[in-house]
């Protein structure tokens, strides 16, 4: 039998983070961001339902521009306010045992000295169950909260992104050997000095002495998502991720792209299998596909068609908010767009998309309608396409996800296509089935290179 | 009758941070700081005993060489491993309802927009129980491992501290007026665009945009501690610190200094009381003086004197490891070291100290051994002398605090020296009477200053 597929809850520490409007439902309670409680009884509700992962979505500033003011987005609630994911993970780990915490950071935010930091404090804090997303950040407002006049150039980023993994990976794999924590009550000795390096890292960003100041976590290095769609960012993935997230309008597009990348993975010295790949789909469950149908058109009475414009807006650099809804989508794009819209042009593919198909056919791509039974059917296509996991984005948070858990998870779980009971250890393990990275990664090369 | 003390527990995400040897002792648990449930248990039973703070100190980088190298740090665990204490704060946060949580995190280590960020969700989650200890690095290495060739000089340091607080009470105090978060799912509005603040700063080293991405929390500006002693030092605690560090040799030594600093509070134009002392102290407990006084000798045969050395060494910028102990102090001291070793001048009055006198005394200074009567007695001086707080210092964890909390608590609470139970609402509220800053503080300037 095919191995289960894994299940990942795509969250963000704001009230609207895709399916603008939705916060407007009844229902919804994701307004409640503020409260560490609400974020750790839906970690408490996913683990009982063996998801893998609860996945933070993160954003360091606002959207660019829509209609020339970003009145849109605070009206909206659209990742404003955004809270710091990172500092809700202790309080997750403490409350469960098995769930993978994978958080988004961006080159941008966080030295990698004092990220390393944080991030091998957490691992050992969660007994190795944390995964880090690297991003780089995609709004000008981000990169002038951090001191910059714009954002930095696409090819520039990701050689800055190439730098940043650099120096965690010198500090997560190189600076301390096994064994270096003794902490020998009776002889004295709490390390060993020949075992702990600094690194002496010297580039065109960063210099970083080390030693890195935390011992080797369970994992050393967290597991690594990435999601980069662009052929640098896909370059970028296929060298370093373990772990990336596909919006493929079909199981068959996916088997293209999972096809694709993996030769990237082979070219770039790793093995095919070790990237992983999830699909990002949302549910709207049903006892009937009448039932789920009828669902699914009450969430979108509370969508909200401009917000969702101006969300998309980001990824194509161009004030949608100055254009009529009928206005063909040939007329906006540009070059490096045109990787971003490529999901309107396979969702319409007999005629020009418009703004306003964008607007509808953005959260209806990849929302599964239907009875669990028939969802079922569906993840299996994924399955048999190659996907390795599903990244389950949501209409109300905790409702998507306990429904989920409560009505299609048993039948998943009975055709072996979701786990019964999670894979023991740490979350690197239960995905890969090793504590540690592959020696074909690149942060292997720099185990011992600083003895 | 007086206010009681209030009482915080001084730790460290580390083995070995003050008391160095002390982590051999049996009962020593500290070795276990990569647990969460170690930190988890310690503040739960803190709460218990209604200690006001669990208060992490920290570090970003090793002490200077000792003996030219670094060997003897990572022999004692002299603060390496030393693990993020940000990190833990949610998981403390959800463990306890009153007990406030202060960090400790240096200019040099997190950018200001991020800083502010992860504070505000922190004091969210915890329901506004939040401190900063406001720290610039005084560590060489930490410099290097954030790109400097070496330790900024002193007053560059502070004029880096002044924009840097700058920046973060823009952030807290003026983003964001009351009552922008709307949540109105009704009306489909949820924050008010016309009350949330870019904040356009420019200064020496920061250009940041805004707006803040937190909306306010309960406290906005997080309870601000710090601990500086060189002029330049107090006159900023003067000017921004709620609650101050302190470590006189005696409750009148205390006075004179809180006497003196409250002076520079209202130069400052503030009012003298704005600004709360803890000074710190360590216990030694017996049921008699005489068993009492056993356990500190018995404690004293695990201090590590080489190691109290080098950590000593860290303030007065002389690698002491070159010298005999039978040195005289004045012989190493230089013009900049001259406040670190005041406290040692004060406590060996007769003669020129030594450096012998340094490791034997670091120790012992602030250290209170007697019956839980006794030290009472000492803790009723301190707070006649006008100390509004206790930092507790330790030799084991969780011991230390155990053995105060069973022992001495109940005597202090008979005496009115500690509460009984906690003052209601936030950590500030606890402290000072108010959820928010008082008008005087400079940070309250920023208060609508953006609209």
């Amino acid at each position: 039998m095919p191995r289960p597929l894994q299940f990942s809850a795509f969250v963000m520490n704001t009230t609207s983070h895709i399916t603008h409007g939705a916060w407007r439902l009844p229902e919804a309670r994701q307004t409640e961001f503020n409260s560490l409680e609400h974020w750790v009884s839906l970690a408490r509700e996913l683990e009982r339902g063996r998801f893998d992962f609860i996945f933070f979505a993160d954003v360091v500033g606002l959207y660019a521009d829509h209609r020339s003011s970003w009145e849109k987005f605070v009206e909206s609630g659209l990742q404003i306010p955004s809270n710091d994911p990172s500092v809700l993970a202790s309080a997750i780990a403490h409350a469960t045992s098995e769930l993978g915490i994978a958080i988004t950071s961006s080159i941008l935010q966080e030295h990698p000295f004092n990220f390393a930091r944080k991030i091998s404090t957490l691992d050992h804090a969660s007994r190795g169950r944390i995964a880090w997303n690297i991003v780089t950040s995609l709004s000008p407002n981000a990169w002038r909260n951090f001191g910059y006049d714009d954002i930095t150039p696409h090819e520039d980023r990701y050689a800055w992104a190439d730098e940043y993994v650099d120096v965690v990976y010198k500090l997560w794999e190189g600076s301390w050997d096994d064994g270096a924590l003794l902490q020998d009550k009776e002889r004295a000795v709490h390390g060993d000095f020949t075992k702990i390096h600094k690194i002496h890292h010297a580039g065109e960003r960063y210099r970083v002495e080390g030693p890195h100041l935390v011992a080797p976590s369970p994992q050393r290095t967290p597991l690594l998502f990435q999601a980069g769609s662009s052929p640098t960012g896909r370059r970028f993935a296929a060298r370093n991720a373990e772990a990336q997230f596909i919006q493929s309008p079909s199981p068959k597009d996916a088997k293209a792209l999972i096809d694709d990348t993996r030769r990237l993975v082979v070219e770039a010295g790793r093995k095919a299998e070790d990237l992983n790949f999830f699909q990002g789909l949302s549910f709207v469950i049903g006892s009937t596909e009448a039932e789920a149908r009828r669902r699914a058109d009450e969430v979108d009475e509370y969508i909200d068609d401009d917000a969702i414009i101006a969300h998309a807006a980001g990824g194509i650099g161009v004030d949608l908010g100055h254009y009529d809804l009928d206005t063909p989508i040939g007329d906006i794009e540009s070059e490096g767009s045109r990787s971003h819209l490529l999901w309107l042009r396979e969702a319409v593919p007999d005629r020009e998309p418009t703004v306003r198909d964008l607007a509808r056919l953005r959260t209806r791509n990849g929302r599964v309608v239907g009875t669990p039974e028939q969802i079922a059917d569906r993840l299996a296509e994924w399955r048999d396409a190659g996907v390795d996991g599903i990244n389950v984005t949501n209409y109300t948070i905790p409702g998507s996800y306990l429904e989920f858990i409560e009505h299609v998870t048993p039948v998943l779980q009975e055709r072996g296509l979701a786990q019964r009971e999670y894979r023991p250890g740490t979350t690197r393990r239960k995905l890969t089935g090793a504590d540690l990275l592959d020696d074909h990664h690149p942060a292997a090369a720099y185990r011992g290179a600083f003895s």
